[in-house]
């Protein structure tokens, strides 16, 4: 049986966190059980960013530097840059020709983005940040992608690709399959709540390890849990939550401390070990990568390649059911 | 000195008649004095017939023919499809993003046109048809075109491609000319009203000559010349206005109209004589073509081929102001 096939792109905003390093780990597990699409989304970074693109040459190839080192492996998953890949922008044309307008304008997000750009001063209510989600449809479905990792706030732009992709298989033919969403949790802050700088409560992606030990010491754990010789509740932990990120053997973990066969400043020291190594992987590889730029450029260079060969299939099918072959 | 460029397009909807013939003769006489691109642009086709695209394959190889047998040179133009030149999408894509939805909101034609096809049932209200004078301003500006012939009432679709060449200008730098409309006339019906179907006043593309004759004879004269004798003014006669498309030796005509060395049965002889070869001419070529579809092919490629080296060398150049290479 062939592998199911994954999408999933992000902007190159210039600014990485251990949110983002989060998606990243997530996209890392998901290369092995899927074939996995990753774009640096250049194009949909402009609807926000048109008014000055001097930093977005760096920041993708920054980008490109943070999903290398996180460890996604550029043989195993396609990684590639979208403006690279015209095929995007002619079928995010054609998608538009059968869209209807009041469909975009109802994308929740929409409106919400409008407003908190425009609170910032950016001039952003073009008829490109009205497409967005159009832009992220052609995006998804011209890989034929099965699933797209996403987090809660993107599922009404799945849903809308899920729509575009059954109305277009009405008007012709079925080409494309409904993209299924794959959600993936986010990394609370320290405290458990969201991680955001205005709480206070973020880990920094380049920590250092003492500041990394001195985080994890001041996470929140399961408040019933008083003594060592408490049984703990792992699920309502936010060590817990970094566990399943960071250790493979966190369901041990789960168990030892529900027959509190762990105390909470073992697990905690524990926590901080993974982090410090992974971390200290992550910061590794990208300290060497970052030194040749020109083998990032040819990593690109290669995914474009490869999302070239699958796009060019996609569009040669799309453009024979449309008759415009 | 270089020629100055000119783009223009027409959609392929299958209707052909005697006003697109003025219009394409109206090229034919530019192909002379300008470095003309010709566009059939199927994509736009798309905005009103995107539910049913089954005679698009067909509508494009009838209105190549009409263009080739109207007497476009395929040597001196460059025609070719739009949609085979994804250029354009990618250009449409990038000016989507700087382009204030505002401005395509306000284009007169959008509301107008959309009651209209509503009125006959279309659902059109998509995103692409709010798009459309987006897409034609990329069509335009791909080629760095210094003039577009238009109608009069295309005249806002062309302000807006002025608008958004300025933006383009300003953000980045200036990449693009400011493309300049000249104004085609309309070919009046027989009565000196505009030529309409509901009008009865419209003569046929494929008139054979006793028809055409007919329809000569009955167009309106200057109404104050009553004898051979008396001067006429030709500017007011709907005789002349077709003398000035179809007759080269037209000004000749204006003057013996004027000191009444002419008169108006033997002007409307000479008219349908002219009109008879004109278009005998035409059928000419275009039976001599229609049996010939693998050469009206290779017409398009080859055009397809020129535009596109124009065109990727435009886009290189707006990659490279909007930092995108
Ligand atoms: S042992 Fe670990 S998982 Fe259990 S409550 Fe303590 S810190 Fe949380
Ligand atoms: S002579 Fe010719 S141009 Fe003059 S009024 Fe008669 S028909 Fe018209």
């Amino acid at each position: 049986m062939t592998k199911k096939r994954i999408f999933s792109g992000m902007q190159p905003s210039g600014k990485f966190h251990m949110g983002n390093f989060q998606v990243l780990n997530n996209w890392v597990k998901l290369q092995h059980e899927y074939d996995c699409i990753y774009s640096i989304v250049d194009w949909h970074a402009l609807t926000s960013s048109y008014e000055d693109t001097r930093l977005l040459p760096e920041r993708i190839e920054c980008m490109a530097l943070d999903w290398l080192s996180a460890g996604l492996d550029p043989e195993k998953n396609i990684i590639f840059v979208q403006s690279h890949v015209k095929e995007h922008a002619e079928l995010h044309l054609l998608l538009s020709m059968m869209t209807p307008l009041s469909w975009l304008e109802r994308v929740p997000t929409y409106k919400d983005k409008l407003q908190q750009l425009g609170d910032m001063g950016k001039e952003i209510n073009t008829y490109g940040f009205l497409g967005y989600p159009e832009l992220q449809t052609a995006d998804i479905i011209l890989y034929k992608a099965n699933a797209v990792p996403v987090a809660e706030d993107q599922l009404p732009h799945l849903e809308l690709a899920r729509e575009i992709v059954r109305r277009f298989a009405n008007l012709y033919k079925p080409v494309f399959p409904e993209p299924q969403p794959i959600l993936s949790p986010l990394l609370p802050g320290i405290d458990g709540r969201k991680m955001s700088k205005s709480y206070g409560n973020e880990i920094p992606y380049a920590a250092e390890p003492d500041e990394l030990q001195a985080k994890v010491r001041q996470m929140l754990t399961d408040p019933q849990r008083v003594k060592k010789t408490d049984p703990g509740n792992p699920e309502i932990c936010t060590v817990y939550t970094f566990h399943k990120i960071f250790s493979p053997d966190y369901e041990e973990i789960a168990g030892q401390c529900r027959n509190a066969g762990i105390g909470c400043v073992e697990c905690k020291k524990r926590l901080a070990a993974k982090m410090t190594t992974t971390l200290a992987d992550v910061h590794g590889r990208r300290k060497e990568l970052a030194g040749n730029p020109a083998k990032i450029k040819e990593i690109l260079v290669y995914g474009a390649e490869r999302a070239r060969k699958l796009a060019a299939a996609t569009m040669a099918e799309v453009r024979a059911v449309m008759n415009l072959d």
